[in-house]
């Protein structure tokens, strides 16, 4: 998605450690016209695929995926995040590990917002290692829901998550994928 | 907002301590239809405020803020909630008491995203005690921005919080205001 990546160009900043700052346009500041241009894109590319529920994990990716349910007509369902697994039975629970922030912490959804005839399109902001989606996988599994593919906006290309969700078999369609990136060269994307 | 009002009567569920889960529709599962009203809605009570950011916290506040933002074609804005006062000198912060969840936390927004000039709308699903919304006009203050008004889904008009925030002269508009609610008689909204 050009916009994207030109916004991401213009506007990201590279930090140490491999963190991109897209802050002051995706993710703490959020530029409305450019998620309803994101949320049109996802629509797009997953097009004549089946899709009842729009699932994602608060915070960052609630405003995406509101941005694109509207292209899909379908509700959103966000997990919680907590940092211990306090939560009642009537929710599905996965523990994920967050190594951006050096943390485990469960995600949680109440069991009657995923059923077993969903089709469900996952969408986040930001795919690294992946333990985000897949821990939204494993919530969409254990309700004997179908998934039925993943939308992010920013792929890191150089870490494993986008390969090993797609060795599984996950339709993942990113909008822009980072291939490698350094304050001194700036960013490369995938072509 | 007569729509909004009927479908709290049809899915809200009261629980007790006087919470109202509307966790069907308004803040874990999403109608998208519904927030895309609520936005217009927004709109049409806020028409010829200048408004030049929209400011919420996370989680359930962003998917609203966002609905609002189409209609005023400004960005959104998000705090973010810790359970301690650990973020950077770049960031506005203010201390909340949450009396639903007994706890106190801080929020926080880097302070390159509030402006001197801003006029600022402030948005969240819920308000009772108005500590959330507090802690808002805190960092809008701090930023020496204007507040133009405050805009939240449901009050509990039996709550303080909607009264704190008119008696300080801030301009808000609530699109369902429950005057009281009980598991025997339902809920009854302000006229």
């Amino acid at each position: 998605m050009e916009l994207l990546k030109e916004r991401i160009r213009r506007d990201g900043k590279i930090l140490p450690g491999n963190i991109l700052n897209v802050g002051s346009f995706l993710n703490q500041q959020i530029d409305i016209a450019l998620y309803d241009e994101i949320g049109k894109e996802f629509a797009r590319r997953f097009v004549g695929v089946p899709v009842t529920r729009i699932l994602t994990v608060e915070a960052s990716g609630i405003g995406i995926a509101c941005a694109a349910a509207r292209h899909f007509a379908v509700p959103v369902v966000f997990a919680r995040k907590f940092r211990a697994k306090n939560v009642s039975g009537d929710a599905y629970t996965a523990e994920v590990t967050s190594y951006t922030h050096g943390l485990d912490y469960v995600i949680s959804i109440q069991k009657e917002f995923i059923r077993r005839n969903d089709s469900i399109l996952l969408i986040d902001d930001f795919l690294a290692n992946g333990c985000a989606l897949e821990g939204l996988i494993a919530l969409a599994e254990a309700a004997g829901a179908n998934v039925a593919g993943a939308g992010v906006v920013i792929e890191k290309g150089f870490q494993n998550g986008g390969r090993r969700l797609r060795d599984r078999g996950i339709r993942l369609e990113s909008l822009a994928i980072i291939e490698r990136m350094s304050a001194e060269d700036g960013i490369v994307f995938r072509p």
